[in-house]
């Protein structure tokens, strides 16, 4: 249950996650968040939207980067200093994302790590892109 | 179920949403996402963290801030272009936390607006700071 | 809410439960669970398995088992000693599976229950099939 | 996304997941395996038995054996082929659960392990003892 110290993360590495969104995701994601956006949870309102129909909060695709941030790479122990993301594209119920992290920078003094975050869909199109900075656990 | 346009919209402009964290909440989070960090799930390993408790997933937070900019500011119809995000300080289960959004500048030709986002808990202190753009629905 | 004391079973006695198992039961069996093996989640991961689509957690039906034994037979009072089981077919999302348990042996001296225990699908397949012994409530 | 084929794995192997088992997962559980078991559900009922209080559902801590079995050892492409279980101690509302699974025996020509699969709380009694036998992802 220990995630990875500075020393064992070099750059390069990298590490993901994937899963189907399902209707279920998304409105279990509404009911924690609240956030009850018609898009999200409302069929025929989508169904009107340029979508066409309901779409994943974003924002959920940003958990699944913080899961492999948080369990992976660096892992347990971690602290998350911050994360930016540009939303590309929508995630409509029934894509497959797949998260991943890859280290693009480290400063072993301030114990930082920097990681290139983004999500694909099962066409491999980039739906959510953005970089987040980590402080690895500290070494014992 | 509109949002509003970016006409509707000045500089100044705030909405606001809170909620108390749930163990619940941290669960469904966790469940969703996958992201079964110890820190969160595991409350003999969180008593040997720094925190001394389990604390939530800091994208949780986020979602509530995501909330506001789609339900209420700018609302139903909005884009979400980005969204960038520092974590101050952990989240506790039972923390009462208030996403906030207020809006900082905006651009009508490209339909743009900015928005300053962040979270307090119920101590006034920010937990999350940070920066949203957004494209608001079109005018009909 | 008195489940059954050992009295009140005989050998052939039997009982069962039917549940439709749907995506939102697997989404949240691995959710509690933590079990996010992609057979379960990931749709296009589950595309090229054996399989063809995502499958439920064999020991959901398990839990439709426990459900029966905890409920009806023995039921309310009864505390679970063992259970064995061979996972015979997959349980892919839609499936309509029925969880049987039968009265095969009982010792009223050491207060104990045998049961066969085992799952079928709608096409009278037999998908999980078993074995648990269980303590009735005491007689009052 | 692949688990380890049977060359990979040698007798002693071992690999864990621990959870403290909130209300949530009890309800959670019981809501998709239908086990409404009041012992589980009701805590008035629960206050009259010999536990004190509400306890979890004995097969959601298969589940996190489950868990392991699926996600790290052997891990994904695995079959599962059978699991016996005893349930030494209940489960209460709180407990932190760790699951375990060792490898203690294998066999190339038919492709099968056999684990050692246990689960422990945070007082380090065994509350659940039991062995799985697996059908690790064939070599590629």
């Amino acid at each position: 249950m220990q995630g990875k110290n500075i020393n064992q993360i070099g750059i390069g590495d990298h590490a993901s996650f994937s899963k189907t969104v399902s209707e279920t995701d998304v409105y279990n994601f509404a009911g924690v968040t609240g956030d009850m956006n018609p898009v999200h949870i409302n069929q025929e309102y989508a169904l009107q939207t340029v979508f066409g129909k309901r779409i994943a909060h974003g924002i959920m695709a940003v958990g699944f980067i913080s899961n492999v941030l948080g369990t992976q790479l660096p892992g347990p122990g971690v602290i998350y200093i911050s994360q930016a993301v540009k939303f590309l594209k929508p995630i409509v119920i029934g894509d497959t994302i797949t998260a991943t992290v890859e280290v693009i920078q480290k400063d072993e003094k301030k114990n930082r790590v920097w990681l290139h975050t983004y999500c694909i869909n099962q066409k491999n199109e980039i739906v959510v892109d953005g970089e987040a900075i980590m402080m690895p656990r500290k070494e014992v």
